[in-house]
């Protein structure tokens, strides 16, 4: 028999979404190897770490010689080294698409043309031109930077006119540099995300749509399949396959909608594996993890369907104490390998039930024994 | 925040069971380092991996110092290796309970003295004492090394006396350095195996029942939990809590059995995870290879439920084509990274149902795509 060569999938940045995506990767046989500036990335505690920086071309180059496809672990990647890279190797998804996704002003025109609408916004270069947004736009409303936010970093939020000096104090020396934009705050219902695939061979699929509770702009909490979803389930999906579709988009990606009067509004899209659908993991037939290694290998995608209900808790900043969870029916432990510092996604837990009943009973045990009432509180207000 | 440091589990052989334990102990934040004299050892690819034989002491104490716990990818690590790392780092399953594993007298020995039955044996250390073995055991009946056997290694089918020459010509050179044993050949009705957990606390649990059905002495098939056994159950969970306790035994193990008249008769003892309990990554809330690095790190053992009903296809010498697996929903496929070879294990795949028909459909579908009906019969004829 002819020498095997397994192909070798390379993922820039090594933070927990390229550590579970080599976890996933490792039983289709697939290889991982991991870019990261940090030497203690924490993805390389699971797979081969290339320690190197976005504008170190020499060990990009050695990087693409070694890889089949490359992926991204961190959308904010900058586009010179995706371009780059895109000419040495296959990169999923383009580089095209993940550009659209790391500007705000791209990714809602897109959303707009696509069918989706969005709350209002307008783009802030100068001082003068947030006065005239926030007439235009109203308050309150948020001041984003157009590129690199991520878990509500680079926002403020303005409640009156008022605080247009304060909101500029904080963006505004970004304003050349990455420019602003701002948009309406809208008193949404519930927040859902849509986790959706998109193969080589254009195959598309869906999860069941999940809930999210964001707290200080970080998700806390995730509920799937989100109750009550039998009228958004579809509407969402021809979404999320039209934007998909539009730009050429391969592997996972997660669209983040506001539900307001019961019409989906866009908020934003992430081009990777995303927090919102880490229950996928045991939650699911196939977890984004599997299906964006499947996607991005040409592989065939797997099913999507959910497994009963399952929630996730994101532990931020540092771990709580494992023991109520390892002792809990179908709830699983992730702990990132991450050093605890404040603010920093440390690990989540999934749990996982036949339905919304023992969900919550188990849910509740968690909350109790870990003193997080607060946190699993709106879940257990959904599921009753 | 004080500087965190994450517990390392140190793994003995470097195989597809060491690779499946790094894999389910990354999300408990358990980093794991694997010790191989094989620089491609498959565990390699997901772990770092230390090159070096049983006997290369330099190394194994470079080794223990680097691992907060050690345990076995591989049963038949040299005693002396075992004993030499347990006085210097803590080992589990303990040495003493690995000795008794290793050796089949030793083995049936114990599980007489815990009231499991087993089939008669004699050891043999010379041509006549082969002679006399097979007037008392009868015929047919299996020669075995007692010593250094697996999946059907060092084992010789004696169907009458006069195949002793020939049985004696297989295996009579390793007689006087790993003994031997003639076992009765039991006319089973169905080959069951037990996969059992004990924490460093004594707790104890066992999984469902698994129905295996093998081909000229390795795995072919597994079944789980397996149809009609609520009278078994209850009894193998007795037993193996006895012997357990009786080996003082930490860790997950297997206890392969026949049913015989619908008594259960014990065949052979695995001080690790076991190949009949691959089904549980998907199957189960737990899987064998989490509670193992759970009960060696003395952490609290997870529930041992099914979940539905799964079956696994052990891929022998070489892969199958994947698409019809990855294209089957619940349908999961295990690729060790190996090089194909005639006999060896290269990859596992488990098909999880809700129910026994949907289990039967799902199995007759990938069996018809991929050309293996013979492999699935038996299991679709246990389903109907």
């Amino acid at each position: 028999m002819s020498e095997r060569r397994q192909p070798v999938l390379g993922v820039l940045g090594g933070g927990q979404l390229a550590r579970m995506l080599a976890l996933a990767a490792a039983p289709l046989g697939v290889n991982t190897l991991v870019v990261d500036s940090s030497a203690d990335a924490c993805a390389g505690q699971v797979a081969p770490l290339v320690v190197a920086d976005w504008t170190d071309y020499a060990a990009l180059e050695a990087f693409a010689a070694r890889v089949d496809v490359v992926t991204f672990d961190f959308e904010n990647v900058p586009a010179e080294t995706a371009h780059w890279l895109a000419e040495r190797v296959a990169v999923f998804p383009a580089p095209q698409a993940l550009a659209v996704a790391q500007d705000r002003l791209a990714e809602k025109t897109l959303f707009r043309e696509c069918g989706l609408p969005t709350p209002n916004f307008m783009t802030v270069d100068t001082r003068e031109q947030l006065d005239l947004a926030l007439v235009a736009v109203g308050a309150p409303a948020i001041l984003k930077t157009r590129r690199l936010g991520y878990d509500g970093k680079g926002q403020f939020r303005l409640r009156e006119p008022a605080d247009a000096d304060a909101a500029w104090a904080a963006l505004g020396a970004q304003a050349s540099k990455h420019g602003l934009i701002l948009e309406a705050f809208v008193p949404f219902e519930r927040e859902l995300s849509v986790i959706a695939v998109r193969g080589r061979d254009g195959d598309f699929r869906i999860w069941p749509l999940t809930r999210n509770w964001h707290v200080d702009g970080v998700l806390s909490m995730s509920l799937a399949p989100a109750p009550d979803i039998e009228l958004l389930q579809r509407r969402a999906a021809e979404l999320a396959r039209t934007l998909a579709e539009r730009l050429g988009y391969v592997g996972v990606f997660a669209l983040e909608l506001f539900v307001r009067d019961g019409e989906l509004l866009g908020n934003e899209m992430a081009p990777r594996v995303h927090n919102s659908g880490h229950w996928t993991i045991e939650g699911a037939h196939t977890s984004q993890f599997e299906n964006h290694v499947r996607a991005v290998l040409g592989l065939p995608l797997g099913d999507t369907g959910a497994r009963g209900i399952s929630s996730m808790f994101n532990w931020i900043g540092d771990l709580p104490d494992a023991s109520p969870i390892l002792q809990t029916v179908d709830a699983h432990w992730h702990d990132y390998g991450k050093q605890a510092r404040p603010g920093r996604k440390v690990g989540h837990t999934t749990v996982c039930a036949p339905d919304a009943g023992q969900l919550a009973t188990r849910l509740a045990g968690i909350a109790a024994a870990l003193g997080r009432e607060t946190q699993v509180e709106p879940v257990l207000q959904a599921l009753d």
